[in-house]
Order: C-alpha cells, then structure tokens, then sequence
C-alpha cells in the first residue's frame, strides 16, 4: 500500500483517503464521496484495530462484513480497499505509541482509558502508508476528530484532515456501525440521543446560557428512557474540548449512552 | 522546510538528513558525508530540542555555535540547514507525544526520565518535515538509535534509518558536543570511558563471557579515576536492550560517566 501511495505522489496524483474499521454504512460513504469529488485516487482502509478497544468492550462481536463493505466502496468509486492484517500493523514487538494529552482527559478519553492512544497510533500508522493528501473524518467521532487534527499538526504530518457532517438515518439516529446491535425497541429508544440535542439547541436558541442548566434538561429527558443508562453528557469547548460553565463562542454538547448494550454517541455544535 | 522536501521528492531526488543538536563536530560531518555520498540532496537540521532534556540538565548552557556549524555544513557539500525555532517546532498547545516503551526502560532512558519521549516526539516532527529517504544517526548513542528505528519501523516512517560508526578522536575519545565542557584533567580522565570499552571486548576475545565479572571489572578500571562518577555501565542485547547474564550473540557494553560535571556516554558492540 505504501509503494503504491509514494509512487502515486511522485506522479503527483492526490490521494484521497477514508479510514475505517468496516461495517460500513451510507455515513461511511458521504465521507468517500466527499474523497471521490476532490482526489485524483480514493483510497478506504478497512482495520478493526485492536488497541483502540478496551478490555470487556466490544472487538470480539464488532461486526466484520468484508464482502458489502466491499460493495459499498465500489458503488462509489473507490480505487484502493486497504484491508490489512492485524499482525501487518502491529509487529510481535511493536512498542511505540502516539499519545495526545489534554483532549483526551474528558469525554470518551475518561470513559475509555487508552482508547485516544490506540486511535491515536493506528491513524498515525495509517497516514505514513497511504500518504494521504486529505483525510476524510466524520464529525459524529467529534473527540476523535479533534484529537487527530491536534496530532497531524504536532507531527507535521503533511495530509489536510477534512471533517465530514454526521450523517443521520431519516428519523434522526446518528449512523453508527454498532447501530446493528439495537433491537427493534432498542433502535427507537435511541432516538433519545437526537432528541436531547435538539431540546439543547432549542433551549440556547431561546437564550440559555448555563451549561449545567442545560446538562441536567437533557438528561431529564434521557433517564425517562428506561432502557438508556447514561455515560456522560457535557458541553466543552469546540476547541480545547474543556467542559464550559456557559454557553459562549463554539462549543459542542456531546453525549454518550448505553442502549441496552450498545454504547452510542452522538453530539451537536453551536456558534453563540 | 517541508514544501521544499515535497517537491524535492515529487521531482524524485532523494533527500539524505541528519538531524543534530548544532555544536557540530566531526562525527556529525561523518554522518553528512554518508548522506551526501548517497544522496541527491542533503538536509541538516539544527534544534536544541527542550523536551529531551531533564530538569537540572544542560539545556540552557547546551553550546550553540551557529556561524561554525555553517561552515562544517559547508565544508562537507551540505545542501540544506533547517535550523527551525522551538516555537514553530511547538505549538504553545502541542500535546501530542510519541513513546516507544520497553527499549526506554534500561540505560539513559532509566537516568533521564522523558529523555527519549522527548527525542522519539522531535525525530518523528523532523522527519515527517524533511521526508527524507534515509536519515542518520550515529551509533555513539546506540539507545537512541534503536528508538528511532523502532519508532520508524513502528509508525511505518517511509525514511531507512542508517546507523554510522562511531567517530573518535586520535585518542580513542568518542566525539561528543559535550567534549567541549571538558577541562584539560577533564579530558585526559575521559579516555577511561574508552579504556574499560577496550577492556570489555579485550576480555571477551580471551573468553570471558559472565556480564557481571566484566561489568565489575570496566567499574574497578573507571572507579580509579577520581573525577568520574558512574551513571551506568551495563551489558545489554543489541536489539531489545535488556541487561544480559552471558556474552552470546550480538550485544552491547555500554556505559554513562560522569567526568567532573559533564555526563559522556560510549558504546561498543561485539557478537559471539
């Protein structure tokens, strides 16, 4: 993969590139057409990467399903499918790992010890062997996002990282490839989520401004939900992703909650 | 630096680097001279890099002689010198780092604490900016050498690593930027570093292969010179850097000494 991503450089074609780790769903595709329109090669890598997951969390049942994945990047032009093997990524002694401080103390870094550090290592991993021009990130991952564009900058890695808006089923549900794992019941309890950012956003449009305020009206409405069980609900900064008092500048309200089993995320952003 | 390493490999030179501190002496013009024997174009960069040193240690009076470095880039046909600010090398909000555990546990990385976190954060920077072919290091410092390459390997860097032999003065005295702190006694009880190196390998020819006699008997030859003061001296395997019992296959003796105030470290390999 790697040759042929320096030999397409030195022929200075653009590469487009969409990491993922499968189980691919039309959110993944928005991102690969966003690569489709502006790069000469589209590249999708497909790694269900092992340090990104934490003990008791879901690797094992993650769904992998090579063939419609495949099938999904062809019906929208993608060149290259990078599928590589666990043990192609990680030698017997690997031992380096990329950390990002800070970012990754609040939200999902504080519920999932040591998730940041394995998304942080894979990408940087991924990007010296596709050796993106751009790469495509969705903004439903908001944390992840930002801690990537906070590592490409500190490293110099020369790839623009581009943020893709998150892409919802047509009731509202943020697509999510651990989607699969709700029931039928489980899939409408979770409309919660959409529901709690939309009361936020419409109670900053009516001029709130408190942030705990705010927090504790969403999560009213989420606990009427028997199902849910909450794992955090905040408002940081878009930035420094530090929670916020009030509402002022950029910040984001991002969530995590359990469905029964299956952990969701979803968040919104606001300008005030 | 780096739009010019871009287009310098979209134009399919290959670029030689070798990353150093400044304070350049004739082992790092060894090192230029191999880059500039095997490659189009050659980069040296010159960063007294902060977060490899310690509190206490000699970052501030680290020597910085620009004007000569220059001219000792110029003398061996250097191309480029990169000799960026540590404030364009570090975001006031950089929170990004790059570990390589285990090889960071024995050795300097045991005496200088975040000292190669440090080195493994600046390398990765340098080298995603000048996107060389192959950089060099010298083997004098065998410990950073193979956190490099591991990094490199690890984080799949598309730059070859060339390790270059160690560069000594007439005398037997490894070249160090440090060399200079040395005052004239200093100097001549310097070349105990050396002597118990030749001692070592000397009495492994002869048989010896218990890496506890020969630890004790290169600890006795250096004790006897007053000024120095042992960080360590240790025997370790060439490749993963943990102490052995027995001389077998390739390892290295190597050893930190403080002479007077000023820290040198050397090294030696053997295979048996």
């Amino acid at each position: 993969m790697q040759k042929t991503s320096l030999k397409l450089r030195a022929e200075k074609k653009s590469i487009g590139f969409v990491p993922t780790m499968g189980a691919l769903h039309a959110g993944h595709q928005s991102l690969m057409k966003k690569a489709r329109d502006a790069n000469d090669v589209v590249v999708v890598s497909i790694f269900v990467n092992p340090t990104q997951f934490g003990p008791g969390e879901d690797f094992e049942k993650y769904p992998r399903t090579l063939n419609e994945d495949l099938a999904k990047c062809g019906a929208v032009g993608v060149d290259i499918v990078f599928n590589p093997e666990a043990g192609s990524m990680y030698a017997p002694d690997q031992s380096t790992f990329v950390e990002v401080l800070k970012l990754t103390d609040n939200l999902c870094g504080m519920s999932r010890p040591g998730h940041f550090r394995g998304v942080a290592t894979v990408v940087c991993k991924l990007l010296n062997i596709v050796q993106p021009t751009r790469a495509y990130f969705g903004l439903k991952d908001y944390q992840q996002l930002q801690v990537i564009k906070r590592m490409a900058r500190d490293l110099f890695i020369p790839a623009d990282i581009v943020p893709v808006e998150i892409f919802r089923e047509p009731d509202g549900l943020a697509m999510s490839s651990r989607n699969r794992y709700l029931s039928p019941e489980e899939r409408t309890d979770a409309l919660v989520l959409k529901e709690a950012l939309d009361l936020f956003r419409e109670r900053v449009k009516k001029g709130e401004r408190n942030a705990i305020t705010l927090i504790k009206e969403m999560m009213e409405l989420i606990v009427e939900v028997p199902s849910t069980e909450i794992d955090y609900v905040s408002i940081v900064d878009a930035n420094t992703l530090e929670d916020v008092a009030m509402i002022e500048g950029r910040v984001v309200a991002a969530l995590a909650v359990k469905v029964g089993n299956t952990r969701l995320i979803d968040n919104t952003i606001v300008g005030v």
